[in-house]
């Protein structure tokens, strides 16, 4: 990665990050008043669809979501918060990791709901997948972030395979 | 299973069965006229979050999303169809599947676009996790879904077990 | 109808089915936590204008609604289910029926709250009106709601010179 | 009527006059780009709504909607302007008018598209129907839209016995 | 101005009146059930921008929005109507004045909330300002508020400059 | 403030940070494919609501804005991204400062389009105005803010003072 990373127009990590806050609104929720797990889904994408954006500055399409667990509910009038940014490139693709947090604005109380992994195919004006420049990884946890997501797509290959022989 | 299945009001699963169909508006698409992957997310956790309740018939919560492929694109003006049911009851839990189909409305041309797998978990009138009552398979399909719910069960929990470890 | 119905690549009526299902949300209700009628009447309208457009495959634009009756309100928090299909082709128009449902998602009570009726006009690449294919009818119950389509048009039909009469 | 309207509070026409303007934006729109019937209609029940409150000073639900037509379409970026007013009370309902119209806003040209008229039930704190006040008719066009009204519901209760009797 | 006025093509005042009004929708609101004070002004520059744009008949922009004050809240459920005109041209832009009433429908309780002065500019095809036609005051209170225009527009230049000064 | 700001429980300038980002829709859109002016305001009206409300922990509703200019167009598929913090807390009320700013994915150009300024009033349980706490002031950036918001102070009291009179 280091040597590629040096060169043509490298990026930081930094400069994909994104950061949406939202009030979680009536139409957001359930009858319990309780964010949908879908409206969380659809600010990930968002998120991420935005810091892959970033890194290769053409238009990008969500290829896939990794599985994502819900820990902890979001009630309407507390904020919703997601940061996102590029943690790994491939040849025409992205990884993009997301936090959500939710925090009550009487208490402040924070917490971390959910972590989701969305990878992204880069498009040309053809609307065809496109290679996508280097990154450039500078700090330990970004590191930390880039090694994790090689093991993630090694585990999605793997998953597919078993998934296909499943049926 | 199919013991549990005899007891106590038990349901079928085509009586879970949740047909969404909506038009895709320019604001659910990006700037390439595409959906967004996030409103497929968000319209797959309504759908089976219908189909969970209707089945417990008490308020329900998105615990998981298993991981999930975007084949194709949708675009502007094109039919998003979901169709979900229940696969399988646990404790207090329900996975639901759910297929995307898209329809060119001018050409008739339809497509399957992904494919997901929901956990959602029951809730009481205090809001903790409730039994959930067994659930009566009757053909073959609704027999191969209620195994392969059991093996991506597995499958969940070592992924789990994996990703905890890898930190 | 039997005859043109056997020409030039008629369609089925079974094959203009559409079913749509939403959870009523606070922002579509008014302040007694009841479905607005016009959200309703916008969801018949799309799920027929569907219909049509899945008939005649090309775009389609409401030309009226029939009187339209609302028996039950529906809550928030409860499903609305509405179903459309193609009842009749004429020259360049198509009617349509449609029926809602409610259900509460706690009981698993369903009402039929209203059915309704429109007509959509079939448009060319000049936006003018154009000749729509005929249609199978197959069961007893298509063949009794094409004969209704007929009906209700001559009423239409007349209302429209009463009405343009009263003044 | 005149003897009713002289009692116990009785209120004027013009004081339910309601005025809805707003610019049609792209998701109210179909893919060429014309105003969704079901958006018109959604506009039509709610200035009506306010109509018939502002009369009886108390929740109101939509009992019914006569037939409609839509005579122009109406362009995105356009205007669409509903003017509704109270046409006549009966016992526990009022009906209501709404004239819908167009205006391009780069050449002043306006349309008159469509008129609408609805029915509305005034609720009491059970939710039970219940009396609406008398109503004072001033000039000679509300007293034409009063009689008018008149002969509109006789054509309703004809209309639902014959559509009962055709099934 | 009334030399001006009086020639090719002059427009009234009345002419661009806008009345919007619509339902507090939950959606619209903070936890305590008010009216957010961005849905407020999001109205009032819709209204302002229909106005200008009736004036000019050409496509319009927002330059700037005058203080604004919040003096009552409006809750879910009630009114928010929204009248404004254009108050005055100048050379390429226009300032329109919009004023904010609540009413709740149960009691007909009406209060005016807030008042404001926006500022618009025409554009032509190039998008680039343009020069818009003159305008004939009418009434007295048209020329007081043609009037008033010139004095905030002064304002509007000395804090601009004050502003800057400060950094 | 300095001696206040060591008193019970106080906060600084830097908890109170806010950043909203936003893929500007086609909805939010004039037909010139530009952002609505009164989007841009809503998002600022948000976004300072929760800086103070973060501030206070307390519920808070907007009382004033200050004149708002929009320096560049936003377009449809750009970034626009509010940033957002408390510049100074008085009596019962709060200034909360905003930058707004548009990114253009494709090209990573980004413009400072708006700066606006804000007043929220914090409410007690009967929702009477309540005092605010203290807050700490830290860096060089801040006390200049802190201080310029009492100026801004000044000027909107004798703004007001002038246009009462002005009529």
């Amino acid at each position: 990665m280091s040597k590629a990373a040096k060169t043509t127009n490298p990026k930081t990590v930094s400069a994909t990050h994104v950061q949406m806050t939202e009030i979680v609104l009536p139409n957001d929720a359930n009858v319990l008043g309780n964010i949908l797990g879908g409206k969380v889904m659809h600010m990930i994408d968002i998120a991420c669809a935005v810091a892959a954006h970033r890194h290769c500055r053409k238009p990008v399409v969500t290829a896939s979501m990794d599985s994502l667990d819900f820990r902890h509910p979001i009630k309407v009038g507390e904020l919703i918060i997601v940061k996102a940014s590029v943690n790994r490139v491939f040849n025409t693709s992205m990884e993009c990791g997301a936090k959500v947090y939710s925090e009550n604005l009487n208490t402040g109380k924070c917490k971390h709901t959910s972590t989701a992994y969305l990878t992204f195919v880069a498009l040309d004006d053809n609307r065809r997948p496109t290679t996508v420049e280097p990154m450039i990884v500078e700090t330990d946890d970004e590191r930390r972030r880039w090694e994790a997501a090689e093991v993630r797509r090694h585990f999605r290959i793997k998953q597919k395979q078993l998934l296909r022989k499943q049926g």
